[in-house]
Formats: structure tokens, sequence, C-alpha cells
């Protein structure tokens, strides 16, 4: 499937000179949502996963299914205050401003094996924070995924040493 | 299964004298992950549904999973600002505040039947203003589906008209 074709260039959005990604079209679409589903599990397979992180909130969306198909339990990460448990904070840089991102003390066990997903992979600060979280808690990040990775921003160097994988590079 | 046991009670949460429904140990269990998107899919069974409509954020934790179950499209709901192609919006008070829900201008087709899927329904202000959106574009709302009904707020009075089910009750 020509996944590209579902994805619409916003231009100046979410500021003057960017060309936003937006992925609407691709998850109003039954076959193209569900082939990008099956597209980004097959970056998975024949790997044991334990916990699928996703991260607030365009993670949300494929994360769950793939922990769903995975049979792994499904973890979000959130920005500060959201989630409603202990948590464990980590700091970022991003690519529109800074943030801090949080996971729940308990969702992930020492040793368990976790895939991170979100939909764009840009600089990579926010998913190089995530992996942070994930390993503060002992958790293995196995992967990486991603809808789209904007190359041009360099985020696969800033997660060095985790496989990255994405379904469109640009 | 008793869904009711991974729900966690987080008291004072996020504000003093409220108790808050913690669904992330649900979501944490892959049998439960599983079995709950099994559950909310029987709600809609021998329904038609075209569209699935999510509620920023806890609603795309199932709705996308729902729609692909479903061989429907997903559609985000998000707050004011967050989705980048033309929007209708709609505003609304909420248990906690008030605010504004955007949805895409072209994410609904006129005729179009929609499943609307929020992980609790409160006071209901947000599943109102999600159904006149969808109202808006012309859809017609055949369930509000919820992992968790607080009814002791009284939210299934102000979306009296529109089925309504949910995994939990409170």
């Amino acid at each position: 499937m020509d996944f590209g074709s579902y994805i619409r260039d916003i231009k100046d959005y979410p500021k003057p000179g960017v060309v936003f990604k937006d992925i609407t079209p691709l998850l109003n679409d039954p076959i193209a949502l569900r082939k990008t589903g099956e597209a980004l599990l097959g970056f998975t397979s024949n790997m044991q996963i334990d916990k699928v992180v996703g991260v607030d909130s365009r993670g949300f969306i494929f994360a769950p299914m793939l922990a769903e198909k995975l049979e792994a339990g499904f973890v979000p990460v959130r920005k500060k205050g959201k989630l409603p448990f202990k948590t464990v904070a980590e700091s970022y840089v991003l690519e529109y401003g800074e943030g801090e991102l949080e996971i729940h003390a308990d969702a992930i066990q020492p040793g368990e094996k976790v895939l991170v997903h979100d939909d764009v992979l840009a600089t990579g600060g926010t998913a190089q924070a995530v992996c942070k979280l994930v390993e503060k808690l002992g958790g293995e990040v196995v992967q990486c995924n991603f809808l789209i990775e904007l190359t041009f921003l360099g985020g696969s160097e800033k997660l060095n040493g985790y496989p990255i994988r994405a379904l469109l590079q640009y």
C-alpha cells in the first residue's frame, strides 16, 4: 500500500516554515488504518514484547492496537501531571519547545521487553526521553517504531543504540 | 472478566474530594486489554459503523482498535488548536473546567453512521459536544460507548436520545 498517499502536508503548521505531516486521512480510511496496523506489527515479527509504550497523544492511536495483537500490555507515557498514580519523570527538548514526560512507576517490571511507539520521529527528544523512562523502570527497549520519520531532523542519531523502524521517511 | 478489579481508585485527583478512576492497570494487563476491546466491540454487534470517533486523549486508546475491528475509519476529536486541517468547533463545560473541541471538517461524510467512544462518561459535557460535532458534519451518532460511566454525575441525561453503553458503572 502507498501509505504516503494518505499523508496530508499542512504548510506553516504549527508555525511558519514548518510542513506538518497530517496522518488523519490515513486514520480515516478503513483499509489504510488496518494495513498501517499490520505494517507496524510486521516490524516486530518474531520478537517477544511484554509492553508497548505509546506517547501522549497520537502515540495512543496505534500502540494499544499493537499491544493487543502482540498479547502485550499497553503503557501510556504522558505530559507532566496527566497520570494519576506515582510516576517517574524525564525532561526533554522537542521540536517546538520543551517539556516533561511521565510514566507510572509500576507500569513496567524489571527485565520486561518494551516496544516504544509514536506517530512521528522528529528531533528524537521525545523518544529518547521515553526510552530513558523505560530504562529507569528496568525495562529493555527492543524497538522504537513510528509511522513517520523526518530524517532531515536527525532523530535517529539521538536514538543511537536503539533499533528504529518507520513506515514512511521524509 | 471482572473488569472492575483492574480499575484503581486515586483519591483527591485531580483535585481534593474527587476519586479518580485510573484505567492504567487494565491497560497494563494483556488479557484485560484484549477482553476490554472485545467487550466494547460487543456493544455494537450487528450495527453498521462507518466511523469511530475517539476523544483526545484517553479515547484514542480503544477507538482506533474498535475502528479496525469494525472495518471503519478512525476520527480524532481534539482540544482546540491541536488538529492541523480545517476544523469545526464546539464549546463545552466539563467536570473540571471548560474548553473547546474540534473535528476535521472532512472527517465524516453526510449520512455516515458514527460510534463515539471515550474512556469515562462523567457529566456528559464532552460527549455531548462530540455528538454535536458529528451532527454538524452530517453524521448520525448510533452509539456512545465508554469504559466507565460515573452515574452519580448524571451524564446520561445530557446524552438523552443517544444510545449509551458502558463497561463499568459507578
